[in-house]
């Protein structure tokens, strides 16, 4: 997109460059493709600027998504090495969280949610340590449209967020609440997909 | 998106795995953010299964996608140096390509049609070559729609590539007949953006 002049200049006695450096809240929802992908992009040039990154992936599926886990991840360990770009820290919802011993219990609704509430007080105790430059909430549009964690909490949270740190939460359906308070959501509409043709999910452009 | 089952299948006489292995043709448009860089991110999945990746930027500005640039001629690089991944190349339209030297003349409309005319018959070659296993072509719907190209060639040509060579199309307003033979079309729509609100493009979020 071209950069453009603001079609609205906002009377809240922010300078330019102030209102530039405002912390982001993203949202990518809607039935489409590339929600998911979009932030993972957002998060490839977050690492360029040298930013913290912080993936939350709050789905259960191994399979999905692994090419961008090993891409960021090696981008992380790259940094490690040699200085570029900024470090990169990926976590997954699975059975529990890298930082809980969760994984004990049988594979029931009420054990995700448990795990999906478990990553939300992680998150919050992140944003207020100030622990990342960009966080990207994968699939937290959907723990939250099951009630699984507290929406005006989320919201609250997230509208109150300390220092300048960006956000991006993917998944269909997302919360209006959530939409109110973002600052940037797109809406992936599926107009053609080869499913529809009898095609399967393959490789490379699938996951 | 989980994996499903297809809604239809085909009688076009191909094996589910065949149908699976056939290469895709996908056009990411709309007014919303997100159609590049979701674009980007399949050119990363793509690297981390060793696809030759070419990208072909239809733009003029170089201070858009500076980030995803970076990081994906930097994966590029490793995969030289390592051998992880696969090769990338990144083509920007500029003032000519870079192997061209059309860098000289004036900056009218007429030269950046001719630019982009010179563009698409490089990419013509690759594809009768066999030369990626991905191309972005990044910003394409604009030359497309402007009748900078002929529509109907590059349909064609899509149409009746050989081999196995997945092809990304970004840009607002995509040609129906493009849209026509796509596999998997998404359109990214805007339904909330910073610069609604008085916020400028910034680093790292927008570029």
């Amino acid at each position: 997109m071209p950069q453009g002049k603001p079609t609205v200049v906002p009377e809240d006695g922010l300078t330019t460059r102030q209102r530039r450096n405002r912390a982001v809240l993203a949202v990518h929802t809607g039935r489409g493709k590339g929600k998911s992908t979009a932030a993972f992009g957002l998060a490839l040039r977050g690492w360029n600027q040298g930013w913290d990154i912080g993936v939350f992936q709050f789905v259960k599926s191994a399979k999905w998504k692994v090419g961008e886990e090993s891409v960021l991840t090696r981008l992380g360990q790259l940094h490690e090495e040699t200085g570029e770009g900024g470090p990169v820290e990926w976590h997954k919802m699975g059975s529990g969280w890298s930082w809980t011993r969760s994984s004990e219990g049988e594979d029931t609704e009420a054990r995700h949610a448990a795990d999906a509430r478990e990553g939300w007080e992680e998150i919050k105790r992140r944003l207020a340590g100030e622990r990342h430059d960009l966080y990207v909430l994968d699939e937290f549009a959907y723990p939250m449209k099951w009630g699984w964690v507290d929406v005006d909490d989320v919201v609250a949270t997230l509208r109150d967020r300390p220092g300048r740190q960006h956000v991006v939460i993917t998944g269909r359906d997302a919360d209006p609440r959530l939409i109110e308070v973002a600052d940037l959501v797109t809406e992936m509409t599926k107009i053609k997909h080869p499913m529809d043709a009898g095609q399967k999910g393959q490789r490379g452009i699938e996951w």
